[in-house]
C-alpha cells in the first residue's frame, strides 16, 4: 500500500528491557516527548487507558463513601514544612510573588490546611476526599510512566475520628488497590508495610502493594499512609469531640499514579509490543474482516461489530485498504486483547475466528455464540494473563539465609529475595550497598524463617522481602 | 438541636445580588476560599456538579469522535507567541531554570508543537483532541467560578484537511455548547459571532453562547474558535495531502468552563439558595420522612428511597434528628430539584407528596406511581426552569436605534440591547465608553431593524447585541 505506515519494530525484549519498553511506549502510541524537558505528552490511546483505571477505580471509591475535590495546584512555600524537588512559581503576570508557590507534589498540606478552615464537629467525621489531577516532583532522569517531571494520579485525603477508623481506612485501601491490581490490571501483588527508611516522610505507617515486572525487577504499585494525628496537629485541624472537647483527627493518605500504564506494559507486553488486560483496553474486540473486497465479508462482519458493540463490548473494526499482515502487527502492537477474523469461508461456514493477543491461542467460534464466546474469552484472558504473571512473581521469589546468598541470588534471577530482619536500619543499609536491593516491603502474610536476623545475627522481628526497584 | 447546625441566612436577592451570589457559592458548600490568594477550592459538593458536567460534556464530544488527552501543564516561554497573565515557574528543584515555563493558560500552543512532532499524512486527518484541566490567569480580581486564578475547563483542540471542515467542527461544537446550556443547564443561550474586537487573539472567527443572568447582565457561556492555517503556519505544522503537495491543516479551539457553574447560580438561584437542574444536581431527589418516630415512617421513607435508586435516580434520604425547619432550609439552599415527604398519614393513605424546588409547588403522589411520576415531574422542572430563564431573556432585550436609546435602555432594564452596526471598531468603543456595554455578539439569527448604524449613521452591516458582562 502506498500510503501505508510501515510495520514498526521495537527492540527484542530479551535483548535490552529498558530500550524495549520505551519503544512500546512510544509505537504503541501512548506517550510522546514534549518540547519541555522531562514532561510527556498522554496521547488518546494512553490517556482512553488512564480514563479506564480512572473510572473504574473511581467508582470502587465512591462505593465506600469518598468524594472527589479540587485543590489549588498551587501551595504557599510556607505551607510545605518539607520543601521537596518542587517546580516553583516566583512571578504572576509581571509581578514578583511575595512568597513562592511550589506546583503541588502532593496535597497534604492543602487539605489540612482547608480541614483546619470548615472542620468543626465529630459530627462532620469522617471526611473522606479524593483528588484526580496532576502534580510535578523535578526529577533529574526521567522514563516514560515511571517517572516523570509531571504525572497524572488520585490523592485521596480523609481524617477521622479515632486512629482505629483511620487504621482501618488505611488497610481498606491498600486492600482496594489490591483488588485494582489483581482484577482490572491482571497483576498479582504483595500487600506489606514499608520499613521506617522506605516509609512516607511524615506517616506513621505507609502501606504497599509490590509487583514484579518480566525483567524481574520490583515496582512499587501503590500506597497508602496513616499519619495518626500529626499532621492535624501540625496545621491546628480540630473538631469538638463527642465530650465536648477539642480534639485532633486521625489521617490517612493514598495514592496510585499512571505509572500503573507502566506496571501493565513490563507484566504483560511481549515482542509483539502491548498486551491489554480486558478491563482496561480501549478496543477490547478487534473486527477483521478477511478478502474484505469479496461480496457479503464487509457486511458480514459489520454485523458482528454490531452485535458486540450492542453486547456492550468496545469494539473496532478494521476496513481501511492496509494489508492483513500490518493490521495483525497494529493491533497486536496495541495489545488489543482480542481479535475476530471473519472470511467469506467463515461466513459460509456460520463461524469466525477468536485470536487471544496474549498467547496467540485460536478458537472457532460459531455465529450464534458470538457475544457469549467473546465475553467468556476474555474472562479467561484476564484470568491467563493473570496466572501467568503470578507464575512469574512466585517462581522468581527466593528464600535467603544470608546476606551472601541473597546477593547472589539477586545477580543471579533478579526478583524478590525474602529474609528474615531484625528490624534495624544498619541492616537494611548494608542489604542496599552490598546486595544492591532496597527493602520492598514486610508482608502481611508473614512466614517464619529464620530465628535471627541474617545480616546481623540479632534475633528476627519480621520476614521482609528485597528487590531492586524502578 | 444541640449540636444542629444553624439555620443559614443569606444577603436578600434583591439589595445585594453580588454578595447574593457569594453567599450562596459558599453557604451551598461549592467552593471555599484557598490559603494561597486568588484561589478556590471546589468542595465536594461543588464538585460533583462540576462531575456531572463533565460526564454528559464528555460523552457528546466523544459521540462525535473526539478524543481525550493530557498535555503537559508548564509551557516553554519561546513556545508562547504572547505572555499573557500568566504564573511563571522560575526554578526546578533548587536549580534556576534556563528558560521561564508558564503555567498553561491554554494549551493551542502545546497542541502545536505535538502535532508538529507527529503529523504525517492527510489520511491521519482530522485530528479531534479534548483536555480536562485546570489552568491558570493572573487575574487582579476574583470571584468564585467567575474569575479565580486557577480554574477547570474542558478545551478543544482540532486540525482539519480542509477549511470548510475546521469551520463545521467550529460550528458542531457551537452547537453542542448551546445545546448543553438549554437542555443539560435549563439556560437559554444566544448563538452568535464576536466581533473583531472582541474575538480570541489569533482566531479567524470566535463564536459564542451568551447567556443572562438574574440581574440582567451577560455572561459569555462558551466560546468556539476557528484559526484557520494560521498557527499552523506559525508552528510549522504540516502534512502530506492527497495530491503529495505539503499542506497546512486547519485548526479550531473550543473551551468552556467551570464558570458554567456560575452560570447556573445567577440564571436559576433564589433567596433560599442554590436551584439545580436536574441533569446536574448531585441530588435529584431528598426523601423526607415526617414524624419519623413514628412506627413504620422511616421503613417507608426507606422503602421510597431504594425505589427511586433502582429507578436510576440519584437519591438521599435525611433522616438526621435535625429539625424538618433546618431540613428543608439545607435542601433548599443546596438546590435539590425534588424533595419527597412522606409522613405516617401519608403512608396511610398510600401517597406522598412531591415539593418541586423552583416554584415550590407541591404534587400528591400515588406511592404506586412513584417512579413515573417523579421522572415526569424532573422533567417538567427542568422545562419550567428553562422557560423562566427564558421568559427573562426575552423579556429584557431591547432594541435600540439610537447611541442614546440604548445607553437608557440599559441603564434603566440592564439586559441585551440589539442594534444594527456598520462593522466599525470605533462604533463599538463608543459604545463602550457612553453606555457601558461592550459587544456581545453578532448573532446568526440576525433581523433587519434599521439601514444605517444607530452609532454613526453609516450603512448597517449586521444587527449586533450589546450587554454589560460578567
Amino acid at each position: 500500500m502506498a500510503n501505508e505506515k510501515k510495520v514498526q519494530s521495537i527492540t527484542d525484549i530479551e535483548v535490552d528491557f529498558a530500550q524495549w519498553y520505551t519503544d512500546v511506549c512510544r509505537k504503541a502510541e501512548l506517550v510522546e516527548y514534549a518540547s519541555v524537558k522531562g514532561f510527556t505528552i498522554l496521547r488518546p490511546y494512553g490517556y482512553a487507558i488512564w480514563e479506564n483505571m480512572q473510572s473504574i477505580m473511581d467508582a470502587e471509591f465512591k462505593k465506600t463513601g469518598h468524594v472527589n475535590v479540587a485543590m489549588p495546584v498551587l501551595i504557599p512555600e510556607s505551607l510545605l514544612k518539607r520543601a521537596p524537588e518542587c517546580a516553583w512559581v516566583t512571578r504572576g503576570g509581571n509581578e514578583k510573588l511575595e512568597e513562592r508557590l511550589a506546583f503541588r507534589p502532593t496535597s497534604e498540606t492543602m487539605f489540612c490546611d482547608h480541614w483546619a478552615n470548615i472542620l468543626q464537629s465529630y459530627r462532620e467525621l469522617p471526611m473522606l476526599y479524593n483528588q484526580w489531577c496532576s502534580v510535578i516532583r523535578w526529577e533529574k532522569t526521567t522514563r516514560p510512566f515511571l517517572r516523570s517531571r509531571e504525572f497524572w494520579w488520585q490523592e485521596g485525603h480523609t481524617i477521622h475520628e479515632t486512629a482505629e477508623e483511620a487504621i482501618r481506612e488505611t488497610e481498606q485501601q491498600l486492600n482496594c488497590y489490591a483488588d485494582f491490581y489483581e482484577n482490572v490490571l491482571a497483576i498479582p501483588v504483595v500487600k506489606g508495610r514499608k520499613t521506617d527508611k522506605e516509609k512516607f516522610a511524615g506517616a506513621e505507617a505507609t502501606y504497599t502493594v509490590e509487583c514484579m515486572m518480566k525483567d524481574r525487577k520490583a515496582l512499587q504499585g501503590a500506597t497508602s499512609h496513616y499519619f495518626g494525628d500529626k499532621f492535624s496537629r501540625a496545621y491546628d485541624v480540630t473538631f469538638t469531640g463527642r465530650d465536648n472537647t477539642i480534639q485532633y483527627p486521625h489521617q490517612t493518605s493514598w495514592g496510585s499514579t499512571t505509572r500503573m500504564i507502566g506496571a501493565v506494559i513490563m507484566t504483560h507486553g511481549d515482542n509483539n509490543g502491548l498486551v491489554l488486560p480486558p478491563k482496561i483496553a480501549p478496543i477490547q474486540v478487534l473486527v477483521l474482516p478477511i478478502a474484505q473486497h469479496k461480496a457479503g465479508v464487509l457486511e458480514g462482519a459489520g454485523a458482528l461489530r454490531d452485535r458486540l458493540k450492542a453486547a456492550g463490548l468496545r469494539v473496532k473494526m478494521d476496513d481501511s485498504d492496509n494489508s492483513m499482515g500490518w493490521k495483525c502487527a497494529e493491533y497486536e502492537m496495541k495489545g488489543v486483547p482480542l481479535r475476530v477474523e471473519c472470511g467469506p469461508r467463515d461466513l459460509e461456514n456460520g463461524q469466525c475466528v477468536l485470536v487471544r493477543r496474549y498467547d496467540g491461542e485460536k478458537i472457532v467460534c460459531p455465529l450464534e455464540d458470538l457475544e457469549q464466546t467473546v465475553k467468556a474469552q476474555l474472562e479467561l484472558i484476564h484470568k491467563g494473563m493473570y496466572d501467568k504473571a503470578r507464575e512469574n512473581l512466585l517462581s522468581h521469589t527466593y528464600e535467603a539465609h544470608s546476606l551472601e546468598e541473597a546477593k547472589e541470588l539477586q545477580s543471579k534471577n533478579g526478583g524478590f529475595i525474602k529474609t528474615m530482619w531484625c528490624g534495624d536500619v544498619e541492616c537494611e543499609k548494608r542489604m542496599k550497598d552490598e546486595a544492591g536491593m532496597s527493602s520492598r516491603c514486610m508482608p502481611l502474610e508473614q512466614e517464619d524463617l529464620d530465628d535471627v536476623c541474617p545480616i546481623c545475627g540479632k534475633p528476627a522481628k519480621k520476614m521482609i522481602y528485597w528487590g531492586v526497584a524502578y
